[in-house]
């Protein structure tokens, strides 16, 4: 049992491993921070590079959470994450996800909508 | 401070019910019911009756948890769970949202969906 957190390298990640941070302890358990990519790109800056493990993994250190740093690549993301969720039996998945701009359309993330619609565990979608 | 929770009288505000009352537990604080219609149909299976409010009443007294129960009618029920949300400064939403069928397309429901990308407190979505 765990919250697992999706985490790319913005503030959208941030907020998410934020409140997936906060989430873990009023559980009383760990974090399992998920981050992915689908390796199609050269560079994705949704990948955390070696100094962003770095200091994330630092991060976690000081949060006091027990936790798990999981990097893959070559799988969709929101694959991914509901893995690990299935694979840790997850109290919960975190995610971080965009604002409606003020003109703009109802339209949710392809990732999020996934994880959402298709995880078996309760989802938090939290915003930066 | 509370948790808002979107029921309908179905498995889905089951769910919700369930978890949102747990989230207060965890966060220590109390729920806010929200049970809204459009009120564009003779008959809305997603309201509460008088006899489903009691017994709703009644759970929420057995809980042990603060509890508030607002029906309201005539509104768009996202924007009556956003506007609630906003009122007593939630701290999280919990909404019930379908499963994918086995063979089903990548569709959320649409008060799901505005709920989640409008609210400016985390959002739980739980399954039945």
């Amino acid at each position: 049992m765990a919250v697992v957190i999706g985490f790319i390298p913005d503030e959208y990640g941030e907020a998410a491993l934020t409140a997936g941070l906060e989430e873990a302890r009023r559980r009383q358990t760990g974090v399992v921070v998920v981050n992915s990519t689908k390796g199609d790109a050269l560079i994705d800056k949704r990948y955390v590079g070696a100094e962003g493990m770095s200091t994330l993994e630092q991060r976690l250190e000081e949060s006091g959470v027990e936790h798990e740093l999981r990097q893959t690549m070559g799988r969709d993301i929101a694959d991914e994450i509901l893995s690990v969720a299935s694979q840790v039996d997850a109290d919960a998945i975190v995610i971080g996800i965009r604002h409606r701009t003020p003109v703009g359309k109802l339209i949710m993330g392809s990732v999020a909508q996934k994880v959402i619609i298709d995880a078996t565990c309760p989802v938090v979608a939290v915003k930066p």
